[in-house]
C-alpha cells in the first residue's frame, strides 16, 4: 500500500501538506497540483477508518501532559501534534502541572463532544470522570473501564539499570523517585530494580521525594538535604543511583558535582526517559530511554482507530534501551566478559 | 484591586481553579466553595474586559511555535497555555517546523472564527493571509497590517554580547547563526553585536547557516565542518563565539570539547534564549536570557486586550539580561573595574 510519506516524497512536500490536500484545508495552488499529481501517480488512496462519522466529528484531540518544562513531555507533544496534524487533527493542549481539577474540567469538555478523543498523561484519579464512549488513550497508566495505555517497558527498563550499574562496579545502590504511588506502570521501574538487585545480592535503598511527578522547589530543597546529610567525610554513602527520571537524575548530578563528589568515579547515576537539551545534543546523564516518537505515534494510531470504532489492545509495552550520558564509567566488551566469568 | 492569585491564596486553591469557578467550569464541590468563600471575603471583582463579546466566542486561541525541543519554545507554550488558562481560555497548539503551509492553514483556521486570537512565533511571509479583523500578537516580529508585536530587547542583547567576550579578553569575536534574513527584531542582535564590535575597535566576522531557525540535521554538518575548517594546529581562529540561540552554542560547544579544544579557556560562547535543561538546572551554554514568562503573559495580555476591542502597543520591548553558563571565563569585580580604567 502506498502511505502518506511516499505521497509526500513524490510532490516534495512535506506529509503536513499532504495530510491537508486530502481533507480539504487551504496549501498554496503549486503544492496542490503537485499533491494531486503524485496522489494519482502513485495511485494513494486515503485510509478511511476514522473517516466514518464525520458529521459528529470535531478533528480535535485533547492532549493532557504535566508540563513542557521536562523535555521528554515536550518531545512527545510534539510527536503527538505531528501525527494528529497529518491525520487531519487539531490538538487542544492542557498543561495540567499535576492538578486534578484542570485534568477534570479538561475531561468534561472533551466529553462534551468538543473533542474527539483524548490522549493523556496523567497519574490522578480520573475513572469515575471517563465517559466509556470517549476514546482515551494514556501513557503509563490504565483507567479502569476504559480506553488503551501505551508505556514503555518499565520492568526491563529497571532491570537494565540495576545490571548496568552493578556490571560498573556498583554495590550500595539506591532509588529516587517521586510521583504517585497510584498503581501505575511506572512504580515498576523501582520494582524491577529492587528485585534485580536483590537477585545479584547487591544492597539496595528506595528513597521517595513526594508525590508530584514534576519536580517542584520543594522536593529540590528536600532533595538537597538528603544528598548533604549522605555525605561523610566526602563520601556520599551510595556508589550508584537510579532515579525516576532525568530530571532527578541532572538535578542530583548537578548537586552532587557541587558538593565535589566526582560522576562517574565516585558515584555513578542512570536516570530515565533519555531526554537531551536538544535533539542533537549529548544526553545529560546515563539514561533508560523511552521510544517517544513511538509512543506518540502508537497513541495516534490507537485514539483513531478507537475513533473509527475498532477494538484495540488494553496495553502496549514499547521497548526501552540504555544511553551513555558519561554519568557512568565507560566499561570495554572485555570487561563485560570478565564479569560475566 | 484584589487579584485572581490573592483569592487562590486565600481559598487554598490553584490560580487555575479560581479561574474554572469564575468562568462556570467544573470544579470539585470542596474547591468551589472555598473559592467562592474567598471571592466574597476579599471583595474580588471579575475583570471583565474580555468578556464583552461572549456570544461569539470561542474562548480558544490558535498558538503557533516552530517546535517544542527547543527549551525556550516549550518554555514560552508552557506559560502561555497558563495565562491563557488562567483567563478561561483554551489553547489550541500547532507546531509549524517553520512550514509556511502548516502556518497558513492555521491562520484561516483561526480567521473562520474557530478561534478568538492568535499568538504566533513565525519567520514567514504572513501578512497577506492575515484579516487585520482577527486578533494577533507575535513574538520578534512585526506584521505589516496589524497585530501586536511583543520581543526581547534584541539590540541590548547584542550589545551585552560583545561587551561581555571583550570584557573577558576575546579578540577575534565571530557570530554563528540560523534564520530568516526577513526584516525582524532578531536580526538586531547581530546588527547590534557588529556595531559594538566595530565602536570597540575588535575584529568580528558573521556566518549564516540558512534559513532554518530549528537546526536540522544538514545545518548541523555545515557547522560541524566549518568548526573543522577554521581549526589550525590544533586552535579555533576565533576566541569568542555569540550564538543567535543557545541551541546553536551547545552544538558549537559540544562539537569544538570533541575536537580537544577548551571552553572556556580557548574559546569563549555565549547564546541567546537563557535555556537550560529543566527550570531548576544550569545553564548549558552563557547566554543572553530572555525573559519568557514575562513574554508569555504580556502576550496573553494584549491579546486579550485586543479581543475585548480596547487599543494596544504595535511593539512591546522586553529587558534581556547576561546569564554565566560555564562557556564564559570567570571574571572578579575588581577585573572589571580595572579594564574600565
Amino acid at each position: 500500500m502506498v502511505t502518506i510519506k511516499e505521497v509526500a516524497r513524490e510532490a516534495g512536500v512535506s506529509v503536513g501538506t499532504v495530510s491537508k490536500v486530502i481533507n480539504g484545508q487551504y496549501v498554496r495552488t503549486l503544492n496542490q497540483e503537485q499533491v494531486e499529481a503524485a496522489i494519482k501517480k502513485l495511485g494513494y488512496r486515503v485510509n478511511t477508518y476514522a473517516r466514518g462519522l464525520k458529521a459528529q466529528q470535531t478533528y480535535t484531540a485533547v492532549v493532557i501532559v504535566p508540563d513542557l518544562l521536562n523535555p521528554f513531555f515536550a518531545g512527545f507533544v510534539q510527536e503527538t501534534e505531528g501525527a494528529l496534524a497529518a491525520a487531519g487533527y487539531k490538538m487542544l493542549l492542557c498543561i495540567s502541572h499535576c492538578d486534578t481539577d484542570t485534568e477534570i474540567a479538561y475531561l468534561n469538555m472533551a466529553v462534551q463532544n468538543k473533542a474527539d478523543g483524548l490522549i493523556t498523561i496523567t497519574y490522578s484519579d480520573l475513572d469515575q470522570y471517563l465517559d466509556p464512549a470517549l476514546p482515551v488513550v494514556s501513557i503509563d497508566r490504565t483507567f479502569s473501564n476504559s480506553g488503551c495505555c501505551v508505556t514503555g517497558d518499565n520492568e526491563t527498563g529497571g532491570v537494565i539499570a540495576a545490571r548496568q550499574l552493578i556490571q560498573r562496579g556498583c554495590r550500595k545502590l539506591i532509588y529516587i523517585r517521586s510521583g504517585s504511588n497510584r498503581q501505575g506502570e511506572t512504580l515498576k521501574r523501582g520494582e524491577a530494580f529492587r528485585k534485580e538487585c536483590i537477585r545479584e545480592g547487591v544492597e539496595m535503598t528506595q528513597k521517595d521525594f513526594g508525590e508530584s511527578t514534576t519536580l517542584n522547589e520543594k522536593q529540590i530543597d528536600e532533595i538537597q538535604r538528603f544528598l548533604e546529610d549522605n555525605i561523610k567525610e566526602n563520601k556520599f554513602l551510595y556508589d550508584g543511583i537510579f532515579t525516576s527520571s532525568d530530571i532527578h537524575g541532572v538535578v542530583i548530578k548537578e548537586k552532587l558535582v557541587r558538593m565535589g563528589i566526582r560522576i562517574p568515579e565516585e558515584v555513578q547515576i542512570i536516570g530515565y526517559d533519555g531526554v537531551r537539551t536538544h535533539q542533537f545534543g549529548a544526553y545529560p546523564v546515563s539514561s533508560i530511554a523511552q521510544p517517544v516518537e513511538e509512543m506518540a505515534s502508537v497513541c495516534v494510531d490507537r485514539l483513531l482507530r478507537m475513533i473509527g470504532k475498532e477494538p484495540v489492545e488494553r496495553k502496549i509495552v514499547l521497548p526501552v534501551c540504555f544511553v551513555d550520558g558519561k554519568t557512568t564509567i565507560q566499561i570495554t566488551e572485555k570487561k563485560k566478559e570478565k564479569r560475566k566469568k
